[in-house]
């Protein structure tokens, strides 16, 4: 089979290779994965589909003929997301069933005795004519079928549609192979930062336990801080880490005595010290981690109670001294507080609310972030209705 | 350059490059690049530096010669790991910090005019001659340099030590590649797998923030579980798991009152109550997640009180109903409880905290969890001696 790769063909996808396993993005890897083997057979179309249990997910359609004809936009609609069974009855199924290529000059005159049919819904509804098509199975180092990559009418030099050599399965499998690998390989980076993201929220939530606040609380947080650094023009990589980030806030409040954090009444003076240290406990438990994520939420922690004019706790720093994520934790932490019913207090009235914040900004509130909130006020209300505390 | 490789080593490369990503084990991974590096060109040696900020790791080391001379082992240790600045003084630095492949016929005759020396110091100290050297960069598709793969004495049929022909420096330049984006890739999982494992431990620290537990508790409880783990059989996977997963097992403390966590005295029986409700928060706390060390860790904190006898808590479970990772839980929560200080109590002598675990016996603990526990009982001390509360 080997030898049936063209040298020119072979340094390509070493090539490919290198290009597919540095993408770390699931989605951005299938659709190149599919660019790239359309470019090496010059198919008209191609799908991809990825092995989800004992099912096939299609996630990937390219089909230049319909762009062309609808545009790229209007073409994406045309497709669904869907799934079909690993079975010998479909060309793909039998494809991740048994492991085998399958290539057919045209899927309209499939041999009779072939256990698989091909469903020509696809065509009937977008006015397409699928004629040759390649299977081929994703087959990684340890022999699982990780997907099948599915070419659509190979085009001579006229635009005509012809075969798929067979010359080019040998290269299509190869490259199926690397794809494999990168795919698994993406898999298991998405799958270990979706288990840092859900210890990180774990994390947060453990601190809220023993408060009035709720896990609610902390997700309105996240999509509050999110708006308000979107809007202020900083980048979609800080925006995502505050996200985060911001739901730490209060982790500290885990080494605050309860007869302070849940004290019905005012706080005496020594109280209030100690409730105060929350932002210092929070850097603590925080501080010094490799992840950017904790690093954050440490600064956050620290410096979300500080104010604009240096009246703030721990440090008394001010204006922009105070680090960009802890002013903007600042106005989502008081919103909230004020807009949310707590055991000792019903929620305020909305405009008694903007009314309290509109009056501390320049005071306990960055006027550039104070703008930004107001100027997003839509989308915050929207949020809040949305999040409410289940009554 | 590309058209220089030949179809056969084309094919070869692709292969390599599969098999390079689908490791995903950094040291591994290094030895294995080396190892493919040698195999293509017939080198007697080979050596891996990694960039490191400005310096070069020297990281891996193979050769067969002194190998065959003096064992595998005593060649593991002729190489010290050592840095080297990435300049022109050295092959490797120059090969790093140019982008450019050197390709010398013996080292010990190098131009007279070339800014780097050979250094001999290796040669002298093992008695090997080091004559044809291969330097080629590792380099990533966005053109950063990774590290120096060093090929040393390509051999011809029969042995004898013949230049690196020009040939195949593009065929080490294209695994060079595929080699930068491979590693690029496991030091990206290592640091978020580091960062997963940070975020866990920290949740832990936390949990214990409000008692008089100490994070070297939390250590000693991930070392002890581990040691007994390991030698009742478990698969070496679990048994790192349940070193991530036990730290979290009283989590839920952050859920009972001060009033009660922090009292100095003997429980009421309503109080008892409260207190054991630990268990069932901290299952609450890390319920559901994807991430199987936090699977590990809710199954741990619901059934580490549960007894052998039934008589445990919060479901009285017995026998071989509790989950082994909350069996071998127990006997490590209890002797580390007994052997050291509380504000309460003193440690007790090592000969009492023995005299109640055996005596516990089948009735607290599994018969076979607690003999592997005394089997291993040398190991275990040593650590409690090592890893002391600081006074």
């Amino acid at each position: 089979m080997k030898t049936r790769i063209s040298k020119a063909m072979a340094t390509r996808l070493i090539e490919t290779g290198i290009a597919l396993t540095s993408i770390n993005n699931l989605d951005e890897l299938l659709e190149f994965i599919v660019h790239e083997a359309r470019g090496l057979t010059k198919a008209d179309a191609g799908s991809l589909y990825i092995v989800n249990g004992s099912n096939l997910d299609f996630l990937v359609c390219q089909n230049d003929t319909l762009t062309r004809k609808v545009g790229a936009d209007a073409e994406r609609g045309l497709f669904t997301v869907y799934s079909i069974p690993v079975s010998k009855q479909s060309l793909a199924g039998y494809a991740a069933l048994t492991g085998e290529a399958l290539n057919f000059p045209d899927v309209y005159n499939l041999p009779p005795d072939a256990p698989f049919s091909f469903n020509k819904e696809f065509d009937r509804r977008n006015g397409y004519r699928t004629m040759s098509m390649l299977n081929v199975p994703m087959k990684a180092p340890d022999g699982a079928i990780v997907g099948v990559l599915q070419l659509i009418n190979s085009l001579d030099h006229n635009g005509e549609i012809m075969p798929f050599e067979d010359d080019m399965v040998a290269v299509v499998q190869a490259l199926a192979s690397q794809a494999a690998v990168a795919v698994k390989n993406a898999k298991l980076t998405a799958a270990l930062m979706d288990a840092h993201l859900d210890t990180i929220f774990r994390l947060a939530v453990a601190a809220e336990y023993r408060d009035q606040d709720t896990a609610r609380h902390i997700q309105r947080i996240s999509e509050y801080t999110k708006i308000i650094a979107k809007s202020m023009g900083l980048p979609g990589r800080d925006v995502i880490l505050i996200g985060h980030a911001s739901p730490m806030h209060d982790v500290g409040k885990l080494g605050v005595p309860d007869s302070i954090l849940l004290k019905p009444g005012k706080l005496t003076p020594e109280e209030r010290v100690e409730m105060e240290k929350h932002t210092v406990f929070g850097g603590k438990i925080l501080a010094g981690s490799e992840s950017e994520i904790l690093r954050l939420s440490e600064s956050i922690a620290l410096t979300h109670h500080e104010k604009w004019d240096g009246s703030g706790y721990p440090y008394g720093i001010k204006g922009g001294s105070i680090p960009i994520a802890g002013r903007i934790v600042a106005i989502a932490d008081v919103f909230d507080a004020l807009s949310s019913p707590r055991c000792y207090k019903p929620a305020f009235p909305m405009d008694k609310v903007l009314a309290i914040l509109e009056h501390d900004t320049g005071i306990h509130f960055d006027p550039d972030v104070s703008k930004v909130f107001f100027g997003n006020l839509d989308e915050i209300q929207e949020i809040h209705r949305r999040m409410k505390e289940s009554g």
